[in-house]
């Protein structure tokens, strides 16, 4: 039994089938499928006690359920068991519930984490199925009280709630959407993405007019001579889409290739401020001139900005700041120019400038396309306009993006936040 | 109080600094540093204890911790206190017993995750610090029941013995040496960079003879013209590094820019295997040959092949297998032309081909320098032989590098794994 009729779950199943050759599926003592044949009956019931006793954990699904945890004997099924059709109700409405947060084209259906035990998953809807597709194959011994969701396309129930009452509750202005990530490099690098992407629609209306074969050899048109802008003294990571906008310390790029991408300076303050006040404001209009020349340098090469990533505060780069009129300015020059603005938070966010997000300090209705973050958030992701999402599923995806137990701890954590006042009390202390 | 005298803390905690602007340290009330203003005093008991209920974890530290956590009562630290130099004797000795697994240059001392709280960091030998660095900046409200380290610098105590117990135990054969990260892209995407950086190191003997220009504008020498030889079908990820090797869909790629990288073809046998024995060894024989021809043509480019990646069975992109003998073919020519060997487990380990990792079914006792993994294995990662580890600290570097509450229950996995023999399992069912 096939959890879904998706040819990338057939696909699956059947190479992990050819894996282990004539494999015969068994009723009860489970088959040799994939992950499936270490769970089922050979979760032992010693194991599940241990890992209850040493990691006290519930499933991440259901971690902060009131349910005591049923023992092991309770979850030893004997096969599957159907209620509704696939998806059924409840997992529709949650689907709409995410819906409104996430692109949800992946999502089979929502599970009961908790419930599943050994090579059953079982669903929202009360529906057991024999799981041979175990997460994208990332559960190494079947269903226990400790599983990590392949969130994509298996959120567990609470997923929509706890997004809501974490990452959501604290959105950048003009954002409702976000996407998590299990880091602050892939953040970043699925929002360069997400603006390759977003580029190509806005120029083509659709980006799927090109040669296939492009695609399959990572060549143009089909994989597009496109580039992201960024700034001297920058810091977004070390894979390498991030590297390539990375300019704090050569000794992180050297020896890795990279893309040849425009880098415009970062105004360079002379402080105190107050002294300098027109030198400064020249420094920032030399910066804003060089980003607009750049754009147009890079247009006229053939390798158009799709997107603007920038700081609010320079860290790694050393401490470089700029005035709010700065950020207004290449916030106007980036739509100016059709490019997407990405602002990375990945160091700034989370509370330390007594905003949540360093960039509400420019005051701007409109302030950005995209906001990373990690770190302090707990979890990595980022927040993004409506246009910003992928036209298509499985586009910005990989097997965890990123672990719900994160956003569980980081809701406690804006509890605190806001119980204790802890951003005015920020913004108290700075002033003294 | 700087927990050390590097520079790039001090960086660190001048940008915050700057941040606040004027703050000053408060002895009792906590500083207005980074995440220290809203730790200390400000965690609330209240909040303590509905951690301590709602997600029932200690520190990830200490997850396995006999002892009962102590109430925050206990933990309300007036000040620093120093016992020793640091790093203290305790650490000195961790961080030597952690060299024998990992690059330990960026380690600045272990850490008592279970006795720091608030803006307390408390080391193994004893000494509490004022923290205002809080983990590269990634804890929120500093330090509390749940903790997640920068496992670079500041990992906890138990971080050596969990790993020896849980990925080192597992090792493929040749390799002593594992680095931890938090998903399977980013795993591969630092594969590769130990592979460029490896090649470079080779090739000059040492890759510090560059311009620091070309570094921080991403071009070469600095950053060279280097690439990585994958497979038409292959699938490594979906990150910019990892993308350009993936060939598996198109829509994976459509719409993001790409490196000019050499694409051999994976064999395409015909089944059933016995009938055509001599037109699949023609067929491998034919990508072998292909292979030679294209690490040759790309070094004539001017783009050497650093590194080979191939996956021991490709799954995303179909369900395509190769004899060992293609597999030692491919091996010995990665050998001759100096580049490097990296099998992608992400997919095929953890135990599914009846042994922990698919190549070991091609019998050889080198069968690569580089086996990255993730799924399965619940924390991604990557094994490397001994020359693959980065010739200074931060070249391979990220601030979670994992999560050490990984490891620990996949050292439970791999207890469940070895008591109920499911490798044999596997390999028995499998014949049936």
């Amino acid at each position: 039994m096939l959890l879904t009729d998706s040819r990338d779950i057939y696909r699956q199943s059947e190479c992990i089938r050819r894996q282990i050759t004539t494999a015969r599926l068994r009723s009860r003592t489970s088959s040799c499928l994939d992950g499936s044949v270490m769970a089922s009956s050979l979760i032992s019931r010693q194991f599940a006690f241990s890992l209850q006793k040493n990691l006290r954990l519930s499933a991440p699904g259901n971690i902060v359920s009131k349910a005591a945890p049923k023992t092991q004997v309770e979850f030893d099924y004997d096969g599957p068991s159907m209620k509704t059709s696939v998806p059924g109700p409840r997992s529709e409405e949650l689907t709409k519930q995410l819906g409104h947060i996430q692109n949800v084209g992946a999502i089979n259906f929502f599970c009961n984490y908790e419930e599943s035990r050994g090579n059953y998953l079982v669903d929202v809807d009360g529906n057991r199925m024999l799981d041979i597709y175990t997460q994208i194959s990332s559960i190494p011994i079947g269903y226990t009280l400790v599983n990590r969701p392949a969130l994509g396309i298996l959120p567990p129930e609470n997923f929509p709630e706890k997004l809501t009452e974490s990452l959501v509750s604290v959105a950048p202005s003009g954002m409702t959407r976000v996407q998590t990530m299990a880091c602050g490099s892939c953040s970043n690098e699925n929002a360069y993405k997400a603006m390759f992407i977003w580029y190509r629609y806005e120029m083509f209306a659709s980006s799927g007019i090109v040669s296939l074969t492009s695609l399959f050899v990572s060549q143009s048109p089909g994989c597009p001579e496109l580039s992201i802008l960024s700034f001297m003294g920058g810091f977004h990571g070390r894979t390498m889409g991030c590297l390539a906008t990375t300019h704090s310390k050569a000794i992180h790029k050297l020896d890795v290739p990279s893309f040849d991408w425009p880098i415009a300076p970062f105004p360079r303050l002379q402080y105190p401020l107050e002294e300098f006040t027109r030198e400064n404001a020249q420094e920032e209009a030399r910066c804003l001139e060089e980003v607009e020349d750049l754009i147009v340098k890079w247009r006229q090469k053939g390798k158009p900005v799709a997107g603007v990533v920038i700081e609010p505060i320079q860290a790694e780069g050393g401490d470089n700041h700029a005035s709010s009129d700065f950020f207004r300015g290449l916030r106007d020059i980036a739509r100016k120019h059709g490019c997407a603005f990405h602002v990375d938070e990945v160091q700034t966010g989370g509370g330390t400038t007594g905003k949540m997000w360093a960039h509400e300090h420019w005051g701007m209705e409109d302030p950005a396309d995209i906001v990373s973050f990690s770190k302090k958030l707990l979890t990595g992701g980022y927040y993004h306009k409506d246009e910003f999402q992928a036209d298509k599923p499985y586009r910005i995806f990989n097997t965890w993006m990123g672990d719900p137990s994160k956003n569980l701890i980081l809701s406690e954590v804006l509890n605190v936040i806001r119980r204790e006042n802890l951003l005015e009390e920020v913004t108290a202390l700075g002033r003294c």
